[in-house]
């Protein structure tokens, strides 16, 4: 006999801010203007109070029409893998309907993250479709807050251009690190320091 | 002014066999038990079609209680995070009410996994606060069938190691070798090859 479970249902969503922060219909033709959001979306994360000081962003690539974003929402939602980048791919795909951001319909697909992904999220960027992955801060930067990034080393890098990923780092560095800052300064968790 | 967009939110099931075949009530105290469960839940995604061959479980350590299964769900879900590991971390912190399987009030808890994890997986154990991983197939049994891996080196496992994660290998590697085989006989969707 099998007990009668009620199971788990893990609902994923966006803390109620976002649609005052994230401007859905504008432009971002610019690889500035891409990461100012991911930075944004870090920002009011932690202003909130809602998780931690990361966010992302996906943009179809050409046309700079921007897919979803993603916040850290790991201690908000009780889930380790929500990190910024994954929640911002479950989004798009949720979005466009498909496993992958480069199915053979879609247009070209990239990632700004406001800091360098953690083992995770590099290994779901090769998984999510994107062909190109942007980053603000750096591993370095995340340290100094004590947030361990995990086992990513020169080839895990190699590893996804040689799968033509293409890898843009310290885009808006300062501005991105100026948030994980705000953050230490406010006391927020390490979750998985 | 914002556009009022509706936002997605994701929702991460099981498929409806999954009380058919979990017996969430029985005892599993040995690795073998344990693996044979994960195995099963991997066997019966390919058999009902509703997912790649890869299956996991997650327990406490001494007592042996199932705490949550997962099936890899990609496809079915749209959704590029969803291997079976993912799953079954989402859904254990779920029922536990916590981000990590290590909070102070828990016991320990252990991942058993029906292959190798990916890059993206092997990450998220580390997230996840489970202090054990056991797993059956291997990486190359995996790229038989075209399954690409991602970025995981010796010294991937080297870090999780460090961080006191024990990791055994190779646990009924047959049967879940043929649940690989069983899938590539159907003609199964290589999703991330």
């Amino acid at each position: 006999m099998k007990r009668d479970q009620v199971n788990p249902v893990v609902h994923v969503e966006y803390p109620d801010w976002v649609n005052s922060v994230v401007d859905w219909d504008d432009a971002y033709p610019t690889d500035e203007e891409r990461m100012r959001l991911a930075i944004a979306v870090a920002r009011t994360n932690v202003e909130r109070a809602t998780g931690g000081p990361f966010g992302a962003a996906i943009f179809e690539s050409s046309s700079g029409r921007l897919v979803a974003v993603g916040m850290n929402s790991v201690v908000r939602l009780h889930n380790c893998t929500l990190h910024g980048e994954m929640m911002a791919f479950m989004m798009a795909q949720a979005r466009v309907g498909s496993f992958t951001l480069s199915a053979p319909n879609l247009p070209a697909h990239e990632l700004f993250t406001s800091c360098e992904p953690c083992a995770m999220c590099l290994g779901a960027t090769l998984w999510s479709g994107v062909q190109r992955l942007v980053y603000g801060a750096t591993r370095e930067d995340a340290s100094q807050l004590d947030f361990d990034e995990g086992p990513v080393f020169p080839e895990s890098y190699r590893y996804l251009e040689e799968r033509r990923i293409r890898i843009v780092r310290n885009v808006l560095r300062d501005e991105a690190r100026a948030v994980l800052q705000m953050y230490r300064a406010k006391g927020g968790t390490i979750y998985n320091g």
